[in-house]
């Protein structure tokens, strides 16, 4: 059934009639339809994905529906998610098309997105994480990805009118932004219907959430800075969820959240959703295997994650001080010793901007609507609200004291205090 | 001439003939033509304005040219800015019609705007500030027009999603924004041939702010805050040249430079003004007329202006704490302990902010491009250098220090503390 706007949700059989009838996807599956295999595999919160795989090529085609998956129809968003979805991944694959999985297709009416099949052994980084496989290039294409997409979309590269511009598109995605507004800095902290947590363990520590004013007073500053500050095109869903890796290689999809916000909110993704994994480890441990070692893998990658996109940041700032950005203009700021002065108050204050919303995605996933599947397959209920508690611990005391921070290094030492019997 | 787009630019002749073709103006004179009195009176630094006279109604007629009127076709400038100003405008005699002058007419072709003709005795603030003369309403006023203009059109009352389309919107308003940016946070810390200063008095003191880089770290934060913080429908140029007054009377006009913004850039504005005004006085003083009684206006209409500010937005938030505005949902803000919290901080930090704009508004005023007829004049240059000279060191302080200070009260002691012998 088409509806009145061109939109008609597909499945396993009436997608391969859109594929025969749209020639740029048939020329990546050279035209061969006998022998096709489409599989659904949508395992996100919201959209259908398959995999079509011919003898000569193969593509994934993603379509948003006009409700959330995992809630259903009575939660309904906007299918133009796949719009802003298609744009940003346009751009990121500009900015850093090692890391972005490049688009065939867009059919903005379908809300159907094509693109490349990242083929196995690609799989999604969380899932590697609760395996305890260590990617050893993880830090270095991730904050390759960060310093590219961030830096390039910021006022440190574009001109203001440019920037306005590209602020004033995205603003339509306002919906998804909503939706962040409310599971990410509203709902955790009041009652909702929607909220869970490992019960009767969590009961108190969920309600000590929402009794916390100084933990409300801080998660209040971050909501501001996510609808107010516009600094540059962040995915706006950066966790290990949206990250599908192999040793080699690291790829980064599903920016359907795309918007112009703070550059801390994915990097705070990033790294929080990393130290949820470090904490999901005792659950995930046996007699035979402690994961020691992989935990220090997972506090090594978070340490070096930062560091690395603090040096490449700072790196494309340098080389591109005389370029067309015009936060800092270089007649102003040409010399080593204010350049110096400015780079290290800006990335001072996104590494606190980072730790907060680093923090604020912990405890969501925590007492929220969305939780991650690090927690969730550790089968021993209590075991499970053992790891969540420490992870929710130390998301709050990060939430509140973030300020104090200089190092990332102080932040793996906070962690390990914490474990100091299991982590030497 | 008509250009292609429909826009032709009108003179004394041509604006009666526009006039009788347009049914809303005619009805707004009477229908009267015999008697028309027509005269150009914008005195400003962009547009023309004609004010319109018959024996029966009155009207001003405000037309944006393609380019900086100060300055000359050598700078072009969208005409389009008639269009956010007529925009703005409109949103402004929404949120508080007391205190801004009612839209007749726009034409969007001929970036057009005809409004309410403010009447003698009205005249601009700046010029009765250097006549010495007291409004004793100004602080009452200025504070419910920032009041109203702001918490409306914040987050503090808006839903996101409206929000976003209003930011969206506002966008647009881009060239006017970078007028902005360039000469109130970028010229004045850098060569630049529009810039001009008192010379020779004041030539090592403009050197002396384009050398101070702990001033330059501070006014690219603010520069940062101005382009990407969407805090709230600001006017962008509320300067005391863009407020119309009588002893009963406080109009608020010329908001061509409105977009969403920093709440502190307008309290600023108009803080920074007061003080650039209070500082010129002694060049205004006479033998028979020191001025100091008035200088103590100055300084109370000051701290009133914010203190009664601080009061009314504070009024307007408890008020409409349970209503449409999304930063902080009463759900979750309810108790009063937390909602005096994030009140105080929310504040405290839009204080901090003021103190930065509004001194940077005063830096630029003294070795930017446009100065104002305060310090102009003054036709003793030696004179109007000492002024300038104190007011640009005290802009200098309050830029660098300002968040030392707790109340504005403690501002208005910073400033007679630079004055011991003339003000008791």
């Amino acid at each position: 059934m088409v509806s009145v706007d061109g939109f008609r949700a597909l499945d396993e059989k009436s997608l391969v009639d859109y594929i025969k009838a749209t020639p740029s996807l048939c020329s990546k599956l050279g035209n061969q339809f006998e022998e096709l295999q489409v599989k659904e595999v949508g395992d996100g919160n919201l959209n259908f994905v398959y995999i079509v795989i011919s003898p000569s090529g193969s593509l994934v085609i993603k379509q948003a529906l006009p409700y959330i998956r995992c809630i259903g129809e009575s939660w309904p968003m906007t299918k133009e998610r796949a719009y802003f979805e298609a744009l940003a991944l346009k751009e990121h694959g500009r900015l850093c098309p090692d890391h972005v999985p490049e688009v065939y297709h867009f059919d903005r009416a379908m809300s159907l997105i094509a693109m490349r099949y990242l083929e196995p052994p690609h799989i999604i980084l969380r899932k590697g994480l609760i395996a305890g496989v260590e990617y050893p290039l993880l830090a270095e294409h991730m904050s390759d990805f960060m310093a590219k997409t961030l830096f390039f979309t910021s006022l440190l590269y574009h001109s203001t009118a440019e920037h306005r511009k590209l602020v004033a598109e995205y603003c339509g995605n306002l919906e998804l932004c909503r939706l962040t507004e409310q599971v990410v800095f509203s709902d955790p902290y009041k009652e909702s219907q929607y909220n869970r947590w490992t019960s009767p363990y969590l009961d108190r520590d969920a309600e000590a959430v929402r009794q916390d004013n100084i933990l409300k007073l801080e998660v209040a500053e971050l909501k501001s800075m996510f609808c107010e500050r516009a600094q540059a095109l962040i995915h706006g869903d950066l966790h290990t969820g949206s990250i599908m890796v192999t040793q080699n290689s690291t790829q980064v999809i599903d920016p359907e959240f795309a918007v112009y916000g703070p550059m801390g909110y994915d990097i705070g993704a990033f790294l929080g959703n990393l130290i949820l994994a470090f904490f999901a480890q005792d659950g995930h441990s046996s007699e035979g295997e402690n994961r020691k070692t992989y935990k220090e893998w997972i506090l090594r990658t978070i340490e070096d994650t930062w560091n690395l996109f603090q040096t490449k940041f700072t790196s494309l700032w340098n080389e591109h001080k005389d370029g067309p950005g015009e936060a800092y203009l270089s007649a102003i700021y040409k010399d080593s010793e204010i350049l110096v002065l400015v780079q290290k108050k800006y990335v001072k204050n996104l590494f606190h901007d980072s730790l907060g919303f680093g923090a604020a995605k912990m405890i969501r996933r925590i007492v929220g609507v969305a939780h991650v599947e690090d927690f969730e397959s550790i089968d021993d209920t209590s075991k499970r609200a053992y790891c969540e508690r420490r992870a929710l611990e130390f998301a709050k005391t990060l939430l509140k004291e973030r300020r104090g921070f200089q190092t990332i290094n102080e932040v793996v030492l906070a962690i390990r205090e914490l474990t100091p019997n299991e982590v030497a």
